[in-house]
């Protein structure tokens, strides 16, 4: 179903943060979050991802020890004095109701970062959820990455609308969820809104839409994947994040962008991102195997089949 | 694929209506609406349905022609010297933004009908969105039905639940929106909510979304259909009805409830609903052919599926 390779070439740039989480039943204070960590565990499955970020003193050696133990290349990881990347959401009853409380940029705030040698060779770049002109910043130290993919957030789609679509412009796939798409293009309508995308630059649009799973849009053809049932979300945050990383990571695993290939990688992306909200941060992802990641495929295509 | 069987027993208690549309492009006045129609015109592609209704003497003959044409059985079809039930309503931006301008009875105020005699031997009854004291009233009248299933609408949610509670338990597939199991159940999650239904009597429950396609919960099994992407939704009334025409419709042809039957009268459900919306009230059914509904059906198999 999957293979590793032994000539890895996927780099993920994005945030190791801290993060303080608030939902309806329980609050966690500082626990490991960020987007490429999340990415990067999920792409592990798959792969053996390099990452790009930095992290403060106060990051924990555990998760350091964690991404070593998956095997992500860490070479593009900077650990500086300040303190890590630190947000603060709360959640509503309804886990698509999140709040920002707090956001400290701490060692973000001066990343910029010089990507190792053999990260500039990297076949699929995926630049996670920062500042679009971190993003574009970093994009250009790549030599010929022949798949780029994005992410952001509304905050950047409000704040710095202009540099995140010239990074767009430069982008194979976009990552967003429906708010996002929709606030970009103006257009309530998903699928107007997803065409609208592909005229930007991407020729591949995934819109991610939580408990209803994810649009995936070509220039010729659309993919709908379900998002697993799931009757207790504990903590919705790096479900994004580990979509990206299970979709691009089998991407990687499987060396092709055919269709074929794309609706797995969806699939994939949707199951990482269903063990991603069933426990607080990363916590999932610690006892994780490879098998539970296989049958939770297959419960997926049993979950939508049906005979003509 | 689907067959027309002789033997029909599917009868439809609903509502025959006359509507003014509003969408933001358009406002089309009094034009043929009623849970009945739709329902009726969506099943009349897969068996011969029964309705039971009412409508007064403005409700145009140039429908009831199109009923006959399409095989469905006016036995149970009243026609009053008074008006035809009316609904007014007006959609935002967001086709899922109804709201309800004005609602006159007329017809349907007194309307206490007497089954036919083989009327009430049907095997499948649906219940469509009436006064559940009226939906209790008639179901009472089915001697021994194999199969009763049901839709309803907010309002009945909040202003006669009691009656409706009743109605539900006497069921075996409830129809519903996701806002809809939510009110009725008070859970956000619509897993546990539509688990929740599954406690309540049926023992099946179909949890519509949308865009969103939906959701089919069984005792022992999840099945998830998605809709099909429309990037122009002229005018969204009538989809959940066709919804129900297409399943339930499809499951009278196959007389069968087996698990494999339910999954693709989903399908069906998602398939008619999809033509309801592309144009106002009933008028896409008046083209459609057999041919029409049985691609589109294969366009679904292909929109989800992927390979292991």
């Amino acid at each position: 179903m999957r293979q590793r390779v032994l000539d890895m070439s996927f780099v993920i740039v994005g945030s190791l943060a801290l993060d303080t989480i608030v939902t309806p039943s329980e609050r966690k204070e500082r626990i490991v979050g960020g987007s490429c960590t999340y990415c990067s565990l999920a792409a592990s499955f798959f792969t053996h991802p390099k990452i790009v970020g930095v992290v403060g003193k106060d990051f924990p050696q555990q998760t350091i020890q964690l991404f070593e133990k998956r095997k992500i290349d860490l070479r593009g990881l900077e650990v500086t004095d300040g303190k890590t990347f630190f947000w603060e959401g709360h959640y509503g009853c309804d886990p698509n109701q999140r709040t920002t409380v707090k956001l400290e940029m701490n060692a973000f705030a001066d990343f910029r970062p010089t990507l190792p040698a053999d990260y500039k060779k990297a076949d699929i770049v995926f630049l996670a959820n920062i500042d679009p002109e971190l993003q574009e910043n970093i994009l250009r130290q790549f030599q010929n990455p022949k798949w780029v993919a994005m992410d952001t957030i509304n905050h950047w789609i409000e704040n710095n609308k202009a540099a995140l679509l010239r990074v767009l412009e430069k982008c194979n796939l976009f990552f967003c969820n429906d708010e996002e798409v929709k606030l970009i293009t103006q257009e309530v309508n998903l699928i107007k809104a997803g065409k609208r995308i592909l005229e930007m630059g991407p020729s591949l649009v995934v819109i991610k839409k939580g408990e209803h799973g994810a649009l995936v849009l070509g220039k010729n053809f659309v993919f709908g994947v379900l998002a697993h049932p799931c009757d207790e979300v504990v903590d919705p945050t790096g479900a994004g994040d580990s979509f990206a990383g299970g979709f691009l990571g089998y991407l990687d695993s499987a060396r092709s962008t055919r269709q074929e290939v794309l609706r797995r990688a969806a699939v994939f992306g949707s199951v990482m991102a269903s063990f991603a909200i069933e426990d607080f941060g990363i916590e999932r992802f610690k006892s994780l195997t490879d098998s539970d990641v296989r049958k939770r495929f297959i419960a997926f295509k049993k979950m939508v089949s049906f005979k003509l």
